[in-house]
C-alpha cells in the first residue's frame, strides 16, 4: 500500500486537470500576446482561466495576476507594497509562524531599512486581532498574516484582522496557499488587499500561482519585460499551467472538504490514542486536511523514514525547510520544547485519501512508534 | 492548411516532451524538498534534468538555476549582478536591440541610479566587439548582449565580446533564448558568466527557464523563501516543466537545424522575389529559422491578418510588444524608416515546418501582398 499523506507539501495533479492542460501543449500552443489565431486561442484560454479563479474568490478578472507560484506571489505582494509605499512608512506586521516565503522576504526588507513586527501566537497557533491592533504605528503600511498555517493547520482570524487594517488604512496581505479551496475565501466578505495562491497545493500543476490584487492597489513589479499581467508581471504566460490551475479550483467540492475532515478526525483520534502524544495546533480552527502530532521520546525523522519504508509519506515541518536541522519555527512559536518539536509529524490528507489508507496509517504508526521507543536513546 | 510560422514567439510542445512530463503530474508528483520516496523521486528527476541541461552547455549541474522563464532569467541575471556588485561600479553596457526583458530591466536600474550604455547596431543588426571595448569605463560591472536577436535573427559575436569582458574583469550575460539548440553554445569555449534560456522556444513547455550562472559568480537573489536552486531562486520546483525542458533540449539535432535552414532559405528567396521587399538582419550571421522581410507600401498588421485568414501564423516584431503601435525598436535601430518598419513581417520556422507549408506560404504571401498593394493607401 502506497499512502500519500503529504498533501501540504504538494498534491497529485488531478487527471482531469492534466487532461484540460493537454490541448495547450500540442494543439493551441500559441503565445497569448500573438495577434494570429493561435495567439487568440491562447488569450481566450488565459481570459477564461482568469475569470474562473476570479469567480472562486468573488473578485474581478483584472484583480487576478498569474505568477510562477506561492513564493513569487508572496514576494510580489510584500515587496511590491513595501517599495511602492515606502514614502508612507516603513513598518510591516507579520507573525512568527508565517511560511518561509513571507519570513525571508520580511528579513530581506529589514536589511533594507524596513521595520518588521513578528507577532507571537498562542499555544494553538492563533493570532489575536487585538495583537495586530496594538502593533500598528503611524509608520505601518502592511500587515501580512497567513490564512491557515502550513504546518499545524491553524486557521487565523483574517476577517477580523482585515477589518482592523481597513480602519487604519493599512494594506492587508494573506498567504492562502494552504487554505484555498478548503476554507471559503470571498473578497467581498473579507477585507483583504492581496492574496497568494498556488496551483500545486490544490491538485493543479507546479509552477503556477496567483496573486489577487484588489483593484486600485499600487504595487511595484518585480519582473521587468513585456506588459503581461496588467503590467505587474512580465513573461510569456504559462497557458497550460494556468488552465490547469483554473481547472483545479473546481476539483474539490464542499462535500469533499467535509469527507476529508471526517477522515482527518479519524486519523487524529486514532493517533492520539498512542500514549505520550499531543496534537499541535487548534482542534476547532483547523484545516480540514491537517493533523500534526508530537510523539514524545521519538525523533521525527526516524519516524518519517520508518513510515516511508512501509509506504506512508508524511513530513516533519514544511517541505521547504525539511533539510534543515533546526526545529520547526512554527512549533517553537507554540512554546514546544525542542525535543518535542523534533518528534512531530505532519499528516496532510486530500480528496484521494481513503478510509483504508487511514486505518493502515493508524495501525502502522502505532507499531512503528512502539518499536522506535523501545530502541530510542530518547525512550524513557 | 494551417501553417505555424511564429516559432520565435513560442513553439508547439513536442509530444515526446509532453510524454516525459506526464509521469510527474500523476505518479511521481512529490515535492523535491520532501524526504520520503515521493520527494526523492522528484529530486532525482530534478537532478537528472539539471545534468542534461548542464551537459548541453558543457557546464556543471551546480551552474544551472531553474526559473519560470526567459524574462525571469534576464531579470535575475541583470539585477542580480547589479545589486550584488554595486560597490564596484554602476555602469552596464547593452545594445539597442535587446529583448524587452533586458531593456526594461536596464531602464528600471537607470531609475535607481545605474548608468546604462545602449550600443548602436549596424544595418544588419550586428554589434562590433570594439564598440563594447570603447564603452567600458572603470565603473562598468556588466555587459549584457543577446546571442541572437528575436526579431531579425542576427547572431551577435558573443565569443569576442566575452573575451573583452574577461580581460576587463566585467561580468558578461547573454540572452540565448532564441539561439538555444540552434547555435552551439559551449561555456568552455565562450567566456560567459550568465546565460538566459527558455523552455517554450525549443518545443518545451511554457513557464520554465534556466539561468546559467558560472561557478563563483555572486548574484543577489530576487525571490526570498526556501533554499531552492542553490539559494538563488526560492519556490517549489516545477518538476514536470523542468523535465519537459530537459527533454526538449534533445529534440532538435544538428541535422534538423540544417534542414530548417534549407527551408528558411527557400522561403527567404521566394519572398524576396516579390517586388519592393528587403531582408532585415544579416544573411550570413542569422538564426537557422528566421526570416524577416519588409514589404514596402503595406501595413504589416494587415498582412498578418490576411495571412491568418488563410491559415498562416506570422508576426510583426516580437510577441511581447505585438499590441504596441510603436514601430519595432529593433527595426528602428537598423535605420529603417517607420513606414518600412511597419510593413515588416517575421516568419520563424521549426523542425515541424514542411516544404509544402513553405511553398504554400510563398504563394499566399505573394497573392496577399499584391492584393493589399492594389487597395492600400500606401500603394504607389
Amino acid at each position: 500500500m502506497k499512502v500519500y499523506l503529504d498533501n501540504g507539501a504538494t498534491t497529485k495533479t488531478a487527471p482531469e486537470v492534466v487532461e484540460a492542460m493537454m490541448l495547450y501543449f500540442t494543439e493551441q500552443y500559441g503565445n497569448a500576446s500573438s495577434l494570429h489565431t493561435f495567439g487568440r486561442e491562447a488569450k481566450d484560454a488565459l481570459d477564461t482561466a482568469r475569470a474562473t479563479i476570479a469567480k472562486k474568490l468573488n473578485a474581478t478578472p483584472e484583480e487576478i495576476i498569474f505568477t510562477s507560484g506561492g513564493t513569487e506571489s508572496d514576494n510580489l505582494a510584500i515587496k511590491g507594497i513595501a517599495y511602492a509605499h515606502k514614502d508612507k512608512g516603513n513598518h510591516i506586521i507579520t507573525s512568527k509562524i508565517e511560511h518561509p516565503a513571507v519570513l525571508s522576504t520580511c528579513a530581506t526588507l529589514e536589511k533594507e531599512g524596513f521595520k518588521v513586527t513578528y507577532l507571537d501566537v498562542d499555544k494553538e497557533g492563533l493570532i489575536k486581532p487585538e495583537q495586530v491592533k496594538k502593533a500598528i504605528t503611524d509608520k505601518t503600511i502592511l500587515v501580512t498574516i497567513m490564512h491557515a498555517n502550513n504546518e499545524i493547520g491553524t486557521i487565523e482570524p483574517i476577517k477580523e484582522i482585515g477589518e482592523i487594517c481597513k480602519i487604519h488604512k493599512i494594506f492587508f496581505h494573506t498567504d492562502a496557499v494552504q487554505s484555498f479551496t478548503k476554507v471559503p475565501l470571498d473578497v467581498k466578505m473579507i477585507s483583504v488587499d492581496l492574496i497568494s495562491l498556488s496551483g500545486h497545493k490544490i491538485h493543479g500543476p507546479k509552477g503556477v500561482g496567483v496573486l489577487y490584487v484588489k483593484k486600485g492597489t499600487k504595487l511595484k513589479k518585480m519582473s521587468d519585460g513585456g506588459g503581461h499581467e496588467f503590467r505587474l508581471r512580465a513573461g510569456t504566460e504559462n497557458i497550460s499551467g494556468i488552465v490547469g490551475f483554473a481547472k483545479a479550483t473546481e476539483f474539490v467540492s464542499e462535500k469533499d472538504v467535509r469527507d476529508v475532515q471526517k477522515l482527518r478526525d479519524k486519523l487524529m483520534d486514532g493517533l492520539l490514542k498512542i500514549p505520550h502524544t499531543q496534537l499541535n495546533g487548534s482542534r476547532k480552527q483547523r484545516l480540514s486536511n491537517n493533523v500534526n502530532i508530537s510523539f514524545n521520546y521519538i525523533e521525527g525523522e526516524s519516524l518519517l523514514m520508518s513510515l516511508d519504508d512501509r509506504g506512508i509519506a508524511v513530513s516533519t515541518g514544511s517541505a521547504c525547510s525539511s533539510h534543515s536541522l533546526q526545529p520547526s519555527h512554527v512549533l517553537m512559536a507554540l512554546g514546544l520544547k525542542p525535543e518535542i518539536a523534533h518528534g512531530s509529524i505532519r499528516f496532510t490528507l486530500s480528496k484521494y485519501t481513503t478510509e483504508d489508507e487511514i486505518d493502515f496509517t493508524i495501525k502502522t504508526v502505532k507499531e512503528v512508534v512502539e518499536k522506535l521507543r523501545q530502541f530510542s536513546p530518547l525512550g524513557r
